[in-house]
């Protein structure tokens, strides 16, 4: 037994994963820890893929809702969803087996906005939240839960759960003790109070996780390491997204509309998130702050380079190199890093306080602004909206960020009409991609559709759409958004019947 | 001359409409009063009219650039857009003069939450305010300006212009004296305060507008009544639709899911949200609160009633017979009344606070609880977003409403796919049609596409929406949100081919 346990009483509690697993019966809803891969259980889901096949050896149904952070990995999501246990799942997902079940129509998938979930969960409309199920760095004397890698809505699960199954990772770095910041003044309302983040830096909670030693049912541990995929090397389109990214940031420091340190940063998540931190550590800025979800290895790089001085967010999400120099460093990071519970990171009143510049990926944008981030051809579902809606809404500049195109070319990420729409004309600011920034504030959409197609589509697209708003323009029922409607979504039409959006 | 302008100095400034007119100049962009048809200029904008067709007579061109809160009347949307005056419109109009030119390309329109409207202009990426052209009820004898029966963006406008023109108009009532509580704590990022609302009467600003007596270059006198549209009254599928919401209202109390005394309510404006206040009136509950845009005349029922103890919002829109009620209570009414700017009554921050119940019209929804507020048709815009999606994604629950079909049946308020998204699936909790109501909370997409169709499509496209889906079940790329993407937009086409959406 390691002693990352260190409350006597909670000692006494500790099983093994499939003691742990029998504790879960079918049609419970779990809530599970992780987020982007970090801080999820790795033992006990794992354990009850077991128990759902033996189950269903014997003939009899096995399936729980699972609620998370976010993402998680294939000791999570895709176990359960390979055992075909997972009836309901929520409120993101980025795994290929789960993302699968879901589109052939064996597993039902809500996707919510990352802020919205435990509100949601607290109004009581999702269901009974039956279990717990939370991956935490150790237990002290008195009892209290060292959160782990992720919050996420750790903190509203173990609230809200009748039962608490804890994994004690101790793999998980002890020194995490005291990075983060677990708010407890949230309400439904008519009991909401102000959320006092007036800074990406400031404090407002208490450093772990509160939880009546009598709900918890179970301790598993384990030593287990995050997902922590590898990063890609940065391509070359991400570090021209990036730099068009950068030039626009110094362009709206020179025109006076944001201060020489920046506003707070929300980056997505990938290559191209991680593009935009190493241009911004060339950049020769300093002490700017990051108000984000999640923390990539690039932000270690600017946390130790000066360029940022502070971030806040839910998650990490390292490569494996990442979390050995996270490890060499981490009395130095402590001081930079704070992350809080999800409802927090990405609470829309914060993110408007602070003015939060946000950058998120999408699937393809259309030539008004519109953006679509969750599904291909409109119907089948990629990971989904996470977090980009809690920050693009809300945030002082909204960029969204794509290559443009995909799969070598036969997809355009600049469309006449997104097949589903997550943000829309209104809360798209700027769109990015390899060719071009289009900053789309304060322009009519006939205006936004001349600057996407010159800034942002690939030219092999750019006479398609520069034909299509030309024939929109003269026939559509409207001039205010001019739109063939029999011809708007031809595109992924043929993307369905050809392989490719090209005309030929 | 009037005795509502206290202030000596500024009754020197008095002059004609003509005179004031001929302060605005080619290329200016003006910041106007009006929202809903209250407390809009009523002279100057004429007299401007008369200067444009003047300039264009003698070969010269004049356009400006106008801003406003929301929507206005025909002495100003409607007689500068007869005079092609107009060249860009934000952030909302309802003229039908005004919509034409627009549809047909002769006017730009940028259609923007109506709270995101200051901080935009303030950012200057809209370009120089020149002009800001503002009723208000008087002048103090300190040069306090005492707002009218709007305030929209006003302060933000005096504040930001080079130059005030003021009218003054004695039609307004002076009790209203006291009733605004204009906010100065506002600020652009990285300078912002929490907005300090608790409840929905909360005051946190000063009844008065401040303006240095500098920047007034003229002030003109005039007695002329607000637009005051006479309802119709409450048709049938509005009574039905109220019902339902008022049902639903209950059913959230003894869930246990709302206090007795439900929270802040937000409606829209119109026909349906007049049926919903009738209904609450009857409903029997007293001590209700409503944090929203405009007051009709059905809140001064509910405020006389009790039903109502206080009303928060941004404008009144009364009928004729509602302002002589307004004005014969108007003691009563000023200590349950609060006028705010529209950046203070629409806050994300302040209406996620108080958990505000939002009820919105719309053009139509499609099975998966997409929401179409703006364009008919994908292309031709109807009025604008306004405040819909302000509320919609704060809200404690955000509801949707319109009769299931228009046109006498010809069209489908609940389609496959809708024609333009400005609510997308993740910001849409309850949609409601005279049919019935159907809760999306918590459901994965097809779930709610069985909901919406068997609850609040018309029985004539039921089965047809049926038919769809069905098809769409097999043959969709994805089952997340399945949709024949050839399809998925026919309903419109064959409206616009056929003059309806009955398949024959």
């Amino acid at each position: 037994m390691s002693d990352r346990i260190a409350n006597p009483a909670l000692r006494a509690k500790v099983m093994s994963p499939d003691e742990a697993a029998a504790l879960i019966q079918p049609g419970d809803n779990v809530g599970m820890s992780g987020f982007t891969g970090a801080g999820y259980p790795k033992a006990v889901p794992l354990a009850l893929a077991d128990r759902i096949h033996a189950f269903r050896t014997h003939g009899h149904d096995f399936r729980i809702g699972v609620w998370t952070g976010a993402s998680t990995a294939p000791e999570l999501d895709g176990a359960l969803a390979e055992a075909d246990g997972i009836e309901l799942r929520l409120p993101y997902q980025s795994d290929p087996v789960s993302r699968s079940k879901i589109n052939s129509g064996l597993m039902e998938y809500i996707d919510v906005h990352l802020s919205h979930v435990a509100q949601m969960a607290w109004e009581g409309f999702l269901g009974k939240l039956d279990v717990a199920l939370v991956e935490v760095a150790g237990i002290t004397a008195e009892g209290h839960l060292i959160p782990s890698s992720s919050i996420g809505n750790n903190k509203t699960w173990i609230d809200l759960a009748d039962k608490v199954i804890l994994e004690v990772n101790s793999w998980q770095p002890e020194q995490l003790q005291g990075m983060h910041d677990v708010y407890y003044g949230t309400a439904l309302p008519p009991n909401r109070k102000p959320v006092m983040i007036l800074e990406a830096g400031d404090r407002i909670g208490v450093p772990h996780f509160i939880c009546p030693p009598e709900k918890i049912v179970g301790i598993v541990e384990t030593h287990a390491p995050d997902r922590n995929t590898a990063f890609k090397a940065i391509d070359e389109d991400s570090r021209a997204i990036a730099e068009h990214f950068i030039d626009f940031l110094d362009h709206e420091v020179r025109a006076g509309r944001m201060p020489a340190g920046l506003l707070p940063l929300q980056s997505g998540v990938g290559n191209i998130a991680n593009a935009v931190l190493a241009g911004l550590g060339e950049s020769g800025r300093t002490g700017l702050t990051a108000y984000t979800e999640v923390l990539q290895d690039g932000m270690l790089d600017l946390l130790e380079s000066g360029t940022i001085r502070l971030a806040s967010a839910t998650a990490f999400s390292l490569s494996p190199a990442g979390v050995e120099r996270f490890l060499a460093g981490i009395e130095f990071f402590r001081e930079r890093i704070i992350l809080r519970p999800q409802e927090i990171s990405n609470h829309p009143e914060v993110i408007r306080r602070l003015g939060v510049v946000a950058s998120n990926g999408m699937i393809e944008a259309d030539i008004y602004g519109n953006v679509n981030s969750t599904h291909i051809m409109g119907s089948r579902i990629q990971n989904g909206i996470g977090g980009s809606g809690d920050f693009a809404r809300n945030a002082f500049i909204s960029t969204f960020v794509t290559p443009s195109t995909a799969k070598d070319g036969a997809l355009s990420c600049i469309v006449p009409m997104v097949s589903h729409v997550d943000h829309t004309e209104h809360d798209v600011d700027v769109i990015i991609t390899e060719q071009g920034l289009a900053d789309l504030r304060g322009l009519a959409p006939r205006r936004r559709a001349e600057r996407v197609i010159a800034n942002c589509a690939h030219p092999d697209y750019r006479p398609m759409l520069e034909d299509y708003t030309e024939r929109a323009g003269k026939g559509a029922w409207g001039l205010q958004t001019p739109h063939l409607l029999g011809e708007a979504l031809s595109w992924h039409r043929r993307f369905m019947d050809t392989g490719s959006m090209r005309a030929h």
